[in-house]
């Protein structure tokens, strides 16, 4: 073994980052073994250098991340910051002065993925992120090295653990949206401010990141159809149990069927619980990843928290560890494929749409002309009537988004249709 | 991109053998693209030099491995024969040679895996098996790469597809072992001769590599205590449902709670049908990981057959090929913590035992007096009369497998115990 130490330094020593300090500290033997040299916690940049940080030397607590980045003498710098700036800045400074990089950035990799590989390549260095999507469920390395043989068509999870949580909620105890995210909030699963997770902005993020990999081509969050899932009420869940389903946020990746194209998007979708995702409870994570040769795969797992990101943060210092003593780098980014990004309008998929309607004779009619005229095929509809009023539900064969689109806008000039109450698409069959 | 190509020689052309032929030649972009130069179909070693594969030219087919792995010029030998011999020799005689080795072979890494991982080493070649544990499922590279900083305490899987096909037979349709097991048969899940899998041997096998991976300690097949499922029954399922349980043939690989030893096994057991492995159907496969920091993961998908073994095959022959042009290795087998295997007596879980029992006053006490003795603490019993005999169903805390095999040693003596119906271990509480 290597006596000499690699030195690593860790930006944000938050939930994560005390969880990566800990364990360096008390598997440093197991560490060294696997890695053929010991580590050696170098620095630890923070912005509050008064709080007692338990096992962490103080003399290694810094808030200034710039100086810690720029020693030149770190073999590896873990970025547990999260968000744009300062960690974009950070990173790239740590490829500049000699350190591969190990981060947790979903939102960063989301949106400057490109730009950060590219200057990881210029360096010789190594950037690793399996912690950004998923916490410690292995899903990166996995698409980007064992399926690296196989044509990967399909990615289909539950990427987020808040929205899971309250979905499950709502599912199991008929609670409407906002019990179930206050109670989300108090058992701490969800943050005082929710939007990133309940908007599907963390979700789209992951989904930018997978779907890059999965399709070898570059996807930004911007290319990402987002959806957030504030809106499904307990009537949609009630509809989703009619038709054997339950409904869950999903980030959705796809090849075009002619191979020619990709999507992304995060959406809540209806989902039948024969659905290996319909069971997926609490705040875990799953993610189905379906290719050409190794048919459906399922990864499982705790999708946050201290210790399982941390968990997915040294998995990456290792390997990035031992690359540095060999001398060479990991797979960098695979985005030779380049295939376009398309549009929401172009998925295909199936939908499930509630319309409050007029009770009279003839609007099964009118309505199904209006499917029929914007190419939409229906598989079965049901009606309910109460009081002069009934409701309509109707679930269509695949269609396209912007099909069904133009099918909505339609049905709402419709002097028969009151309001068009829910639109859900199905999933998973 | 580098324009020498790499060349690949393929041992074996079987149903895996011929995918992977496949898939090098259709998906030849691709993998160029991915490993940073072209792979070239050096050579294919079959046993049937007439048959018509097609795809292939014939000029590469040879009936002489030996030569074929002495070329001096492979960069990669695909080992895709099975068995110990003549695997065993060519892959030593391909490190020997120059080549890096992808292998699928499972019964030759569970008995010799630490001599050719040391013949790898000592030629500084790389040796990767992905394909020899659960098909297409990423186990060994996650195992050892996105845990290889945690710690992993237990992994338990169904690991084997026809087994899990004809338990899940027998669970669905109340069927018995040998109608199940002639469908399966006739189906194509099982072979003409069984024996490897029903006996467990194959399971015990990818336990044996999964647990040297997982605890960084060389366990061989022989470590490997294992029973098979050819005494499983109709009743055993149905006192399994009383339960709420459902029986599957599960490898599980422990670390002992004083972290000082671990242990691999084999056999059916009972698992209640809210663990995710319950509802693993057919011929699929799925592994629990459980760990320190990332709690526990589910790894579920296709345990077997051509394209799925295939596609694992293909990740290693990227990720080998691409450690090639950096002029480096993978990691290499990692036993570095050499913890002792302990023998199956020191297994500690539950039990579930089913007496045949004289209808008369005084014999649960006696029973239980038994238990009490061996100090294996009961948790619940049943008690079922019918016509003078009776059956007593106990189900009892967690004991060791020794302290548990004294008691039914004991159970047998007492004049009052007609017989030992049966007994089953309770997994995955």
């Amino acid at each position: 073994m290597r006596t000499r130490p690699l030195k690593v330094a860790l930006l944000g020593c938050g939930v994560v980052g005390s969880e990566v300090a800990r364990i360096m500290t008390t598997h440093a033997d197991d560490l060294a073994a696997r890695i053929g040299a010991p580590v050696e916690l170098a620095g630890v940049a923070v912005r509050r250098p008064d709080k007692v940080r338990e096992g962490i030397d103080p003399a290694l607590i810094t808030t200034d991340a710039t100086a810690l980045v720029k020693r030149g003498d770190l073999d590896v710098v873990v970025e547990v910051i999260g968000g744009i700036e300062p960690a974009r800045t950070l990173i790239t400074t740590a490829f500049e002065h000699g350190a591969s990089v190990v981060s947790a950035n979903k939102a960063l990799l989301a949106q400057d993925g490109a730009a950060l590989h590219a200057a990881a390549e210029e360096h010789g260095k190594d950037l690793y992120y399996e912690a950004a999507v998923a916490g410690a469920i292995p899903l990166i390395r996995p698409l980007r090295e064992s399926l690296a043989g196989d044509k990967v068509n399909r990615v289909l999870g539950i990427v987020n653990g808040t929205t899971n949580f309250i979905l499950d909620k709502m599912d199991s105890t008929g609670a409407g949206y906002q019990e179930a995210l206050d109670e989300a909030t108090a058992l701490g699963y969800a943050e005082a401010d929710p939007t990133a997770d309940v908007e599907g902005f963390d979700a789209a993020a992951k989904a930018a990141i997978l779907a890059g990999i999965a399709f070898h081509t570059r996807v930004r969050l911007d290319d990402v159809h987002r959806e957030g899932m504030t809106e499904v009420t307990a009537a949609d869940f009630a509809s989703a149990k009619e038709m054997g389903c339950t409904i869950k946020l999903l980030a959705i990746c796809e090849r075009a069927e002619d191979g020619a194209s990709v999507t992304a998007r995060v959406h809540p979708a209806m989902i039948p619980l024969s659905h290996p995702l319909a069971s997926v409870r609490g705040a875990y994570n799953a993610v189905f990843v379906e290719s050409d040769a190794s048919g459906r795969l399922m990864f499982y797992g705790p999708g946050a928290g201290g210790s399982p990101t941390a968990s997915a943060v040294l998995g990456d210092l290792v390997a990035v560890a031992r690359n540095r003593i060999n001398g060479t780098t990991g797979p960098g980014e695979s985005a030779y494929a380049a295939l376009p990004v398309s549009p929401m309008g172009e998925v295909v998929t199936r939908y499930h749409i509630s319309l409050d309607v007029a009770d009279k004779p003839g609007v099964l009619a009118q309505v199904a002309t209006v499917f029929a005229e914007h190419g939409v095929s229906i598989d079965t509809v049901r009606q309910q009537g109460k009081d002069g009023e009934a409701s309509l539900v109707v679930v269509t064969h695949r269609a396209s988004d912007a099909a069904l689109g133009g099918t909505v806008e339609a049905l709402r000039k419709l002097d028969t249709v009151r309001g068009v109450a829910s639109i859900m698409r199905v999933e998973g069959e």
